[in-house]
C-alpha cells in the first residue's frame, strides 16, 4: 500500500514525517514548486521525491491532495485520468463543499473507479502532524480510515450528503477566523486610543473563562504568520455560506479585514511575529498610510 | 442632594431600585412614555414622578440620562438650559464617542456650569442594578463617583479625553456584540446542514477555555432578548470606529446581521426566549423565506 502526496508544503510534509516515524512505508510526494529545500524535506521523512503529477498518482493506492484550496479542483482534472481503480483520492484542502463537490464529480466522471473522499483538517497540522484531527465524508471515507488509523491518524467519518465535513469545518472557520478579524478591528480602535488593555480587562471581568488577553495575542499571532491564507479560507467560507442559503454579512467583512491586514503585513520587511500590541501599532500606522479595502 | 433620572426604563428603574435599598432618598424621574406602570415601578422604588424634563432638571443636583442613543443628544439639548449651576450631567447611554464629546459641548455652550460626566454602563444592568460596573471621564466623573460611590455604585474614572471611555465600552461592544452576529451567521449556515453540535465540539476541541456551546446559549438568548437595542449599538460602535480612522469592515456586517435577526423577531409572535438551535430554526424559515438586508 502506497500513499502519495500532491502538494508537500508545511502541512502535508508534518503529516508524513509523523507517519513515517508511526511506520508507514511506501510514502511518495510530488509539489508543482519542486525546491531542493522541499526535496531535503522530503528525503528526511522517508519519502520519495517523484517528478511529475501523473507519474506519482499512478504508483499509489492513497492520494492525499494538500495543495491550496484555489487549485485543488483544478489538480484533481489533472490527475483524474491517472489515478488506479479502487485508489482513494483525498481532499484535504480548505474548499467550500461546493468545490469539494465538484472534484467528487471529476473522480466519478473520470470512470477510473476511485473512491473520492471530503476530509477537512480541523486544527493547525504542525504541532499534531499525522494525529491532528480530521473529519472525513464521501465514499473513500471508511476506507481512509481504515488504512491510515493504525498509524495514527485521527479521521473521524461522518455520514451524510458528500462535502457535510466541509460544511462543518467552513461554519467552524467562520468563527475563529471571524474572531481574528474582530479582534484585528476593535482593538485597532482601542490601540489608537490607547485603552487596549481596559478593553480586554473589562472583557475578563464579564467572561473570565474565555482569557481574552491570551485569546488575543494567539489570534494576532497566526494573523501574522498565515494571513494571507487565512484571508482566503475565509473568501471560501463566504462562498460556502452562500451557497446554504446564508448571505455572508459579517462572514465577507471578516475576509476583507484579514485581507488587508495580510496585505499590509506582506508590505513590511519584517518576517518576526511581534506582540499583539506591537502588530496592532503596526497596522495603525498603516491605516493613516493607506485606506483598507472598503467594500 | 437630589439625584434625577432621564428616562426610566428597565435600567434606570433597576439602579434607582438598587439605589433606595441602599439608603439614597430624594430621587426624581421624568420620562416621555409617562405611563401608569412605568410611575408604579418608580413609586416602589421611592422615586418621585416628574412630569416634564425642565421640572426634572431644574430640582436635581446629578442628571442621569438614561434614554436611548438616538435622543441623548436632542435630550441633552432640551436639558441644557434648565441644569442648575454645579450639577453634574451623565451621560449613561450607548453613544458614540464623538456624540458624547457633543454632548459635553452643549452643557458648555449653555453656560451653565454644570460637569459633564460621560458614563460607560459596562455590562447589562438587571443582574447587577447600580452596582454595575461603569467608566467614566469628563469634569463630572470624580463629583459622581464621590457622591454615589457610598452607595455602592462601582464607577472607575479614565483619565484622558472626554470620551475615552465610550471608546473603551464601543471597543468592547464590537467584540461581543460582533460574536453574537459571528456565531448567529456561523450556525445558521451550521444548522442548516445539521451540523450545529459537531461544530461547537469542534471548537471545544480546539478551546476548551471558551465553553463554546454555552457562550452560543447565552448569546443567542440576548439576541432574541435585545436584538433591537444591541443592532443599533453596533451601528453606533461601527461609528465610533470610523470617527478614529478604522473602517468597520466587519462591524458593519455585524450591525446588517444583528439588524435582519432583529426584524425577523419582531416578526415573529412569540416573546418565548427559545434555545440557541430553536432560534436558528426559526431564523431559518426567515432565511428561505425572505432576503437579508445585503451590504
Amino acid at each position: 500500500m502506497r500513499v502519495g502526496f500532491i502538494g508537500f508544503g508545511e502541512a502535508a510534509s508534518a503529516i508524513a514525517a509523523g507517519l513515517s516515524e508511526a511506520g508507514l512505508r511506501g510514502m511518495a510526494a510530488f509539489d508543482s514548486a519542486d525546491s531542493p529545500a522541499l526535496q531535503e524535506r522530503a528525503q528526511a521523512a522517508g519519502v520519495e521525491w517523484v517528478n511529475s503529477l501523473p507519474e506519482l498518482v499512478q504508483s499509489v493506492d492513497i492520494i492525499l491532495s494538500m495543495v491550496t484550496a484555489a487549485v485543488a479542483l483544478p489538480v484533481a482534472q489533472a490527475a483524474a485520468p491517472y489515478v488506479r481503480s479502487g485508489a482513494v483520492y483525498a481532499d484535504l484542502n480548505s474548499c467550500s463543499p461546493q468545490t469539494k463537490r465538484e472534484i467528487g464529480k471529476v473522480l466519478e466522471g473520470a470512470g477510473c473507479e476511485a473512491l473520492f473522499a471530503c476530509v477537512s483538517v480541523m486544527a493547525a497540522v504542525p504541532p499534531w502532524r499525522h494525529r491532528v484531527p480530521m473529519v472525513a465524508d464521501g465514499p473513500g471515507a471508511r476506507p481512509l480510515q481504515a488504512t491510515l488509523s493504525p498509524y495514527g491518524m485521527r479521521i473521524e467519518v461522518m455520514d451524510g450528503p458528500v462535502g457535510v465535513s466541509a460544511v462543518l469545518k467552513m461554519c467552524r472557520s467562520v468563527l475563529v477566523k471571524g474572531l481574528e478579524a474582530l479582534f484585528l478591528e476593535s482593538l485597532l480602535a482601542a490601540e489608537s486610543a490607547d485603552v487596549t488593555d481596559q478593553v480586554l480587562k473589562s472583557l475578563d471581568a464579564s467572561f473570565p473563562q474565555v482569557r481574552w488577553g491570551e485569546f488575543a495575542e494567539y489570534l494576532l499571532r497566526r494573523n501574522q504568520e498565515h494571513g494571507k491564507r487565512r484571508a482566503q479560507e475565509m473568501k471560501e467560507a463566504a462562498l460556502t455560506l452562500q451557497g446554504l442559503g446564508v448571505e455572508p454579512l459579517v462572514t465577507e467583512g471578516a475576509a476583507q479585514r484579514l485581507e488587508w491586514s495580510a496585505k499590509v503585513r506582506s508590505q513590511t520587511s519584517t518576517t518576526k511575529v511581534l506582540p499583539c500590541r506591537e502588530w496592532l501599532r503596526a497596522l495603525l500606522s498603516a491605516v493613516s498610510s493607506q485606506e483598507p479595502t472598503g467594500p
